[in-house]
This record gives structure tokens, sequence and C-alpha cells, in this order.
């Protein structure tokens, strides 16, 4: 519509400025929110599009970004009070590359504490009484609540998925490596991915068509050829796509009402879906995970550690105890599970499945705000690098948000949303029988009211 | 000369074996060598060639192969009791890559117990009371006593370097991830290279120009345009080259004797040579060194030390035990270190030097075989993975050889050859005043006697 001239940029960001007028009070999204600076950017985009230049696939587009992500023109502080009034003198990769393709950097989201379990100040959009979930708390509260039509995170065991699903929003962790890392907050080399929020598929691939690069200085980066994600997305699949339903080792913890909520799903999905069992237990990944993660935040973080520990949480302080305690022999075991867990994995895809059907969370936003939630239910994907995708399509009996997260083989993120659009096209034309808790368009309709459309 | 059918590969190949029976019983390079099946392979060579077929570029030359390098028709034993009789089912990568180029697997080299320290049963070919070094102990006394023109080694700290060095040969460590490493004994990913020994510039830059390859078995191989390293080492410098005169901060240990030796080598070099100082000292080096390699060498020897640690040689068990108690903390930050280091030393090349000159070791070849020598003079070339030569030029004051460690940037492998080939023309061809102790031609013409020719 900004292409076209239907709207303008700055007619767009100041929707979005209204609708932060009106809920960021209740909602606090916001890490930092200059509504002067996101305007002068919308002025410009302006000028620039009626100045006949071609314009990006983004152009005016305002994208909120976890204030883990380095901006060159706001401050970055990390979600800690060590590095408040932070200003980093350079862009990350993904803000050049956002701003590369027009987008309005609209402001920095709220993360928990350097990205770990110590929550900032954001509530559930649904339910201020609930957590929004994090570590990518404002970037999944400010989608979901329409202040914004998309938002960076980022994902080092379950920072995106799991607020994606407690908030009813779609959060996408891309492949590891795919979108580079340079200029974000580092916690784990290896565990560490960035994540998207949108509040369409359209838009999650138009946005990792944009932000899926090679960068050197991300040393898991690589060049690869260009792809389509908008139009592989946009595809009919060839055929039906087949799902794996993967109950997990800590089936048992989730939720009865989010238990009932999958079973209805599974069974609406009829003779395409299986049940399947892995091999690897959630509890042995668990552990990989915090040998891997526990050593790689403890080196990341020891700057902190080492000048400013007191200003840590005690829950922050533990985790890098614990983790300069790992062994390296043990570190090293741990990532010698990823390729052989990969390889596990990838010959299901390669078998029979399109995409694992799991989970995301062990049921709706817990209540309180002093946790954001178990990410264990995401650990295994995060370890193994593979796409993962919280699609907003249920709701718990409480009336929160309930999502359902599908895993793709790894470099086949296109392919993934195409099997994530088939789903939802699947549930919401359905007749016969639309299971009970399965949402048929997202919910929190009052909240959807005064969303600016992408 | 087989190419020109001059000689065939089947008389090379015998000229190598009347060698091996000479001097094999004193030198004891081999831990496997079936005369019968290096001849078999030999005939196989004369017979394609006579067929018309386009040849490799080591159509018929023998290669001695370090026994940790796979081979599928040979056991690969490790140095190890616990490998006795091993037979691996496939060619490790740069097997492949020989066998491709049309060269004869004359055999494997004895090396040391899992290319660590404790020693093999070979001597030095210039003096059985003298260690050849290690860990290529058998590749470098296998091509000083001219039983094979070529043999392949590896490195992890200084085990081409300085066998090289001690043995009076070639021996070349190019950059790391060049030539792939699959199929070969992993003691650590981050230290291990493929080693190299010829008796000629010319012979070294023919058999990386025939390994450096990409195979992504190894995480650390990338794809590359193909080099000519044979052209780039035969060509003249297009100026004369400048040599970065390093000491490191373990001279104090190096023998007076050497240190004479390289007093003189500098002062013949004249203003082509300047002392610098690096900001590591060679100590912080080695505890990098040690954390990493320690860790790296538990976790990869990790069945053997749970299966039959008391078949382990008591040094090689406590360094396990050491390298299992390494904190992944530690291990991370020695590894953090190598880019640094790396950056430093990239700096000094792009400034103002072609290479680096510095001992190979502390001095010649030990007395005793109960050690292989010390290789810490070694451990930063191979940390920060650029390439290192070591080139016989000079010998010490009992007559055993000494080597000059060459130096270079990383992917300059061919630019180092020719640094090196500059080195020895201009001291070859130096009439006015000979450096006392630096050798015309390689020592031990008694052995160079009944050498063939590759």
């Amino acid at each position: 519509m900004i292409r076209e001239g239907v709207i303008t940029s700055v007619e767009l960001v100041e929707a979005c400025l209204a609708r932060v007028r009106e809920v960021e009070a209740q909602v606090q999204a916001w890490a930092f929110l200059d509504p002067e600076h996101a305007l002068a950017q919308a002025r410009a985009a302006d000028e620039f599009r009626l100045s006949g230049q071609p314009i990006g696939p983004l152009h005016g587009v305002p994208v909120g970004l976890k204030d883990i992500i380095d901006t060159a023109d706001m401050p970055t502080e990390n979600g800690s009070v060590l590095h408040a009034g932070r200003t980093p003198s350079r862009d990350a990769s993904v803000v050049s590359l956002l701003r590369g393709a027009g987008a309005v950097m609209m402001g920095k989201t709220v993360t928990t504490e350097f990205a770990t379990r110590t929550p900032g100040k954001t509530r559930n959009p649904h339910n201020p009484a609930h957590t929004p979930g994090g570590s990518s708390s404002g970037s999944a509260a400010a989608v979901a609540a329409g202040m914004v039509p998309l938002a960076l995170g980022s994902q080092t065991t379950g920072s995106t998925i799991r607020p994606a699903s407690y908030c009813g929003v779609y959060g996408f962790k891309p492949t590891h490596g795919l979108i580079p890392r340079h200029g974000m907050f580092q916690l784990s080399r290896t565990l560490d991915h960035v994540g998207l929020f949108a509040r369409t598929i359209e838009d999650l691939a138009l946005l990792l068509g944009e932000l899926a690069a090679h960068d050197e200085r991300d040393p898991d980066s690589r060049p690869r050829a260009r792809v389509s994600y908008g139009a592989i997305a946009a595809a009919e699949p060839p055929l039906p796509p087949m799902f794996a339903f993967v109950k997990t080792s800590l089936w048992d913890r989730v939720d009865r009402d989010a238990r009932e909520a999958f079973g209805e799903l599974v069974e609406s999905l009829g003779d395409r879906i299986e049940e399947i069992e892995l091999v690897a237990s959630t509890d042995e990944v668990l552990e990989w995970q915090l040998a891997i993660g526990g050593a790689e935040i403890a080196i990341n973080l020891r700057r902190e550690w080492d000048k400013g520990r007191d200003k840590l949480s005690a829950a922050l302080r533990s985790r890098i105890e614990q983790g300069r305690e790992v062994r390296a022999v043990d570190y090293l075991r741990a990532l010698g599970r990823i390729p052989e867990l990969n390889a596990g994995l990838v010959e299901l895809f390669e078998q029979r499945y399109d995409a694992i059907l799991t989970p995301p969370a062990f049921g709706t936003a817990p209540k309180g705000l002093e946790s954001t939630g178990d990410p264990a239910l995401c650990a295994l994907w995060t370890l193994c690098g593979m796409p993962a995708l919280s699609v907003p399509l249920m709701q718990g009996a409480n009336g929160l948000p309930l999502g359902v997260q599908l895993v793709g083989a790894p470099h086949r993120d296109g392919q993934l949303l195409r099997t994530a659009r088939w789903l939802v096209a699947h549930l919401s034309t359905r007749s016969d029988r639309p299971p009970l808790k399965t949402r048929s368009t997202l919910a929190a309709a009052r909240l959807a009211r005064a969303r600016p459309q992408a």
C-alpha cells in the first residue's frame, strides 16, 4: 500500500504511535521509543518514494528491535543496568539489512536481562497479570498489541517461540546461521538465533527474504544462493503435508488444557499426522543445552562478571557460576551431540514428514510477572538449529493464546512457512468439526481493532 | 622422468625398497611396509601409463604415510597397542587425493602414541643414538634416509617442523584447513594440520597442489579456487623478500650452538632481516595451547580412556587427566585468542615482512630415544594455523642438522615456498662469507648417495 501510495509511511507510523499511546502504559513493550525519530524516518521514506527512485520491500514499514540489537541511532542496553545508556556506534547486521530494505526503526523493545531469564517490565497484552514470555518479551507483546507490525527478537533456548505462543502472534526462528547475528549481544554462538515476529506468514516470509544474508563477521554465516521465501511460502504444497506429532518426554508436564487442545488438533488432522517418539530424551537435551549454553554464557558475560557481578540478578549470577564450572570435555561432548541429533531428525524429514508438530510451551502464559515461563519444549530445536515456528492457532480455557510449534528441516525455511500456511488454511476451511479450542482467527479481536497493516 | 619413460615406477619403488633394506634395521621408520604391495601398485602405474591415458602429477611416485592416516589396503594403528591390527575400511581424504594423482602408497610410517609425545621405535638417520623428533617420526626419518622421496605427517604442536629440523629434510605445515583431515586420527580439531615431508621445495609445492582440496567432512575445509603452488613457488619474488627474525620469549632456552648459527644466518641476510618482538609471550601461547589441545585430546581419546586407559602411556594418561579438568570457559577464552593473535601477525605480513624467520627447535636432535624433543617453538604458529616450513639449512657443532623455520601469512602457502626458495638460493650463491654453520647442501651426503629422485 505504501508502494502504491494508498497510505504513506508517516500515516502508518502515526497509526502505530497512536496504538502505543493507547496500550503502552499497560503493556510496557518498549525500552526506547522516540516518536519524533520514528516519524523523521517515515518522512524521509515518503520523500524518497516521491523522488521516484526504486524502493525496498519494507519501505516505510516500522519494525521493533529487541534491545540486544545494536543501533547507531538509539541506545542498546541489553536489559541490564550495567549497560544503561550504552550507545553503540554501529548498526547490527540485521539493522543495516532492514534499513537497506527501507524499513523504519520504530524503537527498541524490552528484553529480559541479557536475553536470559530475569524479566523486564513487559506484560502480556491479553492479560497484564500474565507474563508475555521472554526473553523477546517486548517484541512479542508489541506485535500482539498492534503497536508495530513486525519485530525482531532472538532465541537461545525458547526466547522467540515461547513469547509468540503466549502473546498469540507468529514467532519464527529460522535455521541457525541463516540470519547474521553480528552486532547483537552474544550469549552463545552455538545457540543464538535471530527471531522474527509478525501477524501473518506472508510478513514472516517477506522479513526473512530481507534478513537471510551472508555476513562473514558471523562465523556461522555462509554464502548461499538467494531464496524466494515469499514465493515458496505462498505456493500450494505439491501434496498435502504430513506432520509428525512429537509429545516429547515432558508431555506429562504439559497442562491438561493444552494436552486436550493438542489432542483435538491432532484429531482434526486425521491421516495427515502421526505420533512419533524421538530417541533423544528432552532431559538429555536440556543437559547438553545447559553445558553448551552455560559455558558460552559464562565466557560472553565475563566482563560483566568481572566488573559488576553484584549488578547482575541472582538468577543470572548463579547461571554464570554454574557455567564457569562446566568442564571443557562435557562442553565438547555436548557439542558433538548436535550433528548426531540433527542426522536423526533430518532423516525423519527426508523419509516421510514435512514438519514436526509439537507444543511450544507447557500451556498458555503463566500468571505472574516474576517468571517468563519455561522454555524446555523449545530446547531441542534450538540446539539442532532447525527452523521453528509458533503458529497462533489455539487458545486455552482461560482465553489466553496457545501456539502450535512447527519444526522443519534445516534450510527448508520457506517450505516450513508453506506447510504452516497449509495448516492454517486447512483448519479454517474445515466445516465438519472445527476443533473446540482452535481459534479460527487470531484471538483478541479487541486488540486487533486498531492494528496497522504491514 | 616417469612421465617421459626415463624410469619406471617399478624401478623407482625398487630403488626405495633397496634403500629400505639397507637402512631400515637401523632407522626403523616403518610401521607397515609390504614390498609386494608397493610393487604391485607400481606395476599397475606403469601399465596404466603405457595405456596412453592421461596420468597424474605424482604418477608412480612412492609416498610414505604416517600411521594415523587411514588406508583401506593397509593397517592403521595410530601408534597404540589399543589399535593394533586396526584395518580401516576407507582411505583418508589425503590418501584418495594421492591415489587420484597416481601416487604409490609405499607404506605406513611410525608415529608416536596417537601422535602425542610417547616415542615409537624410529631413530634419527643421522645418528641412531638421537631422536628423529616426533610425532611424525617415521615420515621425517624415511625421507631423510632416502627410503621414500615424499611422506605425509601431521602437526598438532610441532610434529612436522621439529622432526624435519632434526632429520634435515623439508617439513611443511600448510595453512590450517587447507588440506582436509578426514580419515586421520583426530587429536584436536583446532590444532591438527596435515604435514608434508620432502627433499626439495619443488616437491613440497607439487604435493601441496594435489592435497589442497575441499572436503566437507572436515569442518575447517572450505571451497577455494585452485592455486598453482608450483608456479608460485618457482617464480622469482618481485622484490627480494624481507624477513622478520623472531627470537620468541624462549630464546634463552635455545642451545648456544643454535643461537650462534641463527646469529650468523641473520648477519648473512643483512638488511633483508629485522629482529622484531611479538606482543604474545610464548608462555601465554603454551598455556592457551594446553587448554585447547588438552580438552580436545581428552574428548577425542575418550573411548580409549574409557576402555583401556591402562594401555596408554603414563605421559598420555596424565595429559588426558589434565585435559579432562580444563574448564570450558578457559577453553573458550583460549579459542578466542586465536583470531586476536592472527590479526596481529597478519598485520606484520601486510605491512612489511614476507616471512617470519625463527628457530624450529631448541637445537639439533637431542640425544636419547626416550623423548622426541620439545615442540614449544612451533606452538604459536600451529595455534594460529599459519603456514610454517622447516628449511634444512644449517647444522650443529655435532654435525646433526638444524632447520630454519619460516612462517607465512595464512593462505599464502605458495608465497612462503617462493620466499624459502629465495633464501636457499641466496645462501648458496653468496661467496663473500658463507655462514659457518650453514650447510650449502643437505648434510649427510653418505645418506644422500642412494636417494631416488622424485
